[in-house]
């Protein structure tokens, strides 16, 4: 069975796993790599890791990159890095294929992940998909006719921006984004701000009093133990999710959103109301030809959709190019 | 050169343009339909048009038909009308290329409209368009490498009912939809309760004191002259549509948006608010790489629209498919 290199760039480490294509992982390699690594150190990092997944297995098709930051697809240049200094204007995909002499592709990270959910997990059966990751920021990638969907200038599918209110807060981004509702801190605030204002909840005695301390995994454990407050809060992120939804449905028209990170994990106490939320936002004609999914994959998701990257690319090379 | 028929399926009349390959309307005709006129008599009434715009002139290369409601372009049929009754599921595209041996494609009226401006209009130096036709409704229509974007089930690019405020208006489609504050209506009612509430205008004295007389043209006439709260309706309304060109930037990246309609011939009052609250909703990366254009074409768009679909759909069929 052919397989395919991904490497999953991060600000402060650098994953490399092998994969077959049917999306199973042969291989992983981890290595810290610190905030500002040259780039022939880099290199190095990344081949004593391919070597080691590799072991005495066949060559690789071919290597998939996904970065935290801007790409330029076409030419496998890295444009900007939203938070790691050192390699903007990198044109990494020449060399990479210079030291490895093989095909490689690099695209922005939430990209690659949602091919791979796409080509392998839980987008596996749609070929208009829409996934989002949940985590501090939220991050999107958008798959259409089985294909990372980019825009004209390589930067389209920044779902953590869609506007769902439009009096909203302002962020450098615009105002009123998805992500200033249900990113991981602000759902932390708001019951912190709860509690403040005098509601009780069992989170408090959770934290031991230090509101610092919550976070969405916490609320998650109480809501899922039936606390009220923590129920609402997960329903209001679901009806944030499901306002962007319903607009990005009404614009696209894809066949299932995915979504991944940390608060997907918490299951029906998220998917359930944002199902529900959903039929109440959209037009039956619209509501009844949209499915929501949970991610398959999770920490491995990123040298997944790298992989995915490679396969689904060169495919498209042999055939369509 | 090269033509094509153009014909604009309206729910009380038809229009039949004949347009040449540079988007010049050689001819145009048009008749009443009534309201449910039989299927035979329609195509009676479309043939005679068509005879007359078309003259002595050679035979168009095909025809192109907008609808205003569901249609299923790959099969040519139409699937429901929002307004029309007795024409569900008719397999109009084969009805008319039996009656008129010529390929014949049927579109959305709006996505017909949508490409016209951009093969032949405001968007001809783009291959990535959004158009918005602002009017008692707010439709849009979505172009990608040239061709209109249709979604997972031919129903994408329903840019009205995109969400600006979660929290805003219940409608059978949602929430908050921008059609809920930009349609006609909602802007002649937002100026008359601001009078109803004390606000003074000019608009009072305009309508002579029947604020149901007022229309989206009555106060960018008042607008224009310098009154106060006919200027702040219409920066609403620029921030309205601001904020949804905003989240369908994060999520498409087009090139350009061009809006069409009645409120759209309001001039600067609408496009010079429109293009600050639109630096003011986006992220630099973003604002310096996208355009706002009126639309070119006014009541002529549909047919011109429609005729687009046969250029560059024959077009594709040859060197595609």
């Amino acid at each position: 069975m052919r397989t395919a290199l991904g490497v999953d760039f991060g600000g402060t480490s650098v994953k490399v796993g092998l994969v077959d294509e049917r999306g199973n992982l042969l291989g992983r390699a981890q290595a810290a790599t610190g905030e500002r690594m040259p780039i022939q150190e880099w290199l190095g990092i990344v081949e004593r890791c391919a070597r080691e997944v590799i072991g005495n297995r066949r060559r690789p098709l071919g290597m998939g990159v996904g970065v935290p930051g801007f790409t330029d697809f076409e030419k496998g240049l890295i444009v900007n890095l939203t938070n790691v200094r050192g390699w903007t204007g990198v044109p990494l995909a020449d060399i990479l294929r210079r030291r490895f002499k093989m095909p490689v592709w690099v695209d922005n990270d939430a990209n690659a992940a949602a091919l791979g959910e796409c080509v392998f997990g839980a987008g596996r059966e749609y070929r208009q998909a829409v996934m989002v990751t949940l985590g501090t920021g939220v991050g999107g990638g958008i798959v259409i006719d089985g294909k990372v969907f980019r825009g004209a200038h390589s930067m389209a599918g920044e779902i953590g921006h869609v506007c769902i209110d439009m009096n909203g807060p302002a962020t450098p981004e615009g105002r009123g984004g998805l992500e200033t509702f249900v990113g991981n801190r602000r759902i932390a605030e708001r019951a912190a701000r709860a509690i403040r204002e005098g509601r009780r909840t069992s989170l408090t005695r959770m934290v031991r009093g230090d509101l610092s301390a919550i976070t969405p995994k916490i609320i998650a454990g109480a809501a899922h133990k039936g606390d009220r407050l923590c129920l609402e809060i997960f329903d209001f992120v679901a009806d944030c999710l499901a306002a962007a939804f319903a607009s990005i449905t009404y614009v696209l028209q894809p066949e299932v959103f995915i979504v991944a990170g940390g608060v997907a994990k918490s299951g029906s106490i998220l998917f359930r109301p944002l199902r529900r939320h959903m039929k109440e936002r959209l037009s039956p004609f619209f509501a009844r030809r949209i499915a929501v999914k949970r991610a398959r994959f999770g920490e491995n998701a990123g040298v997944i959709g790298c992989a995915a990257l490679a396969f689904r690319y060169s495919g498209a090379r042999r055939t369509a190019r």
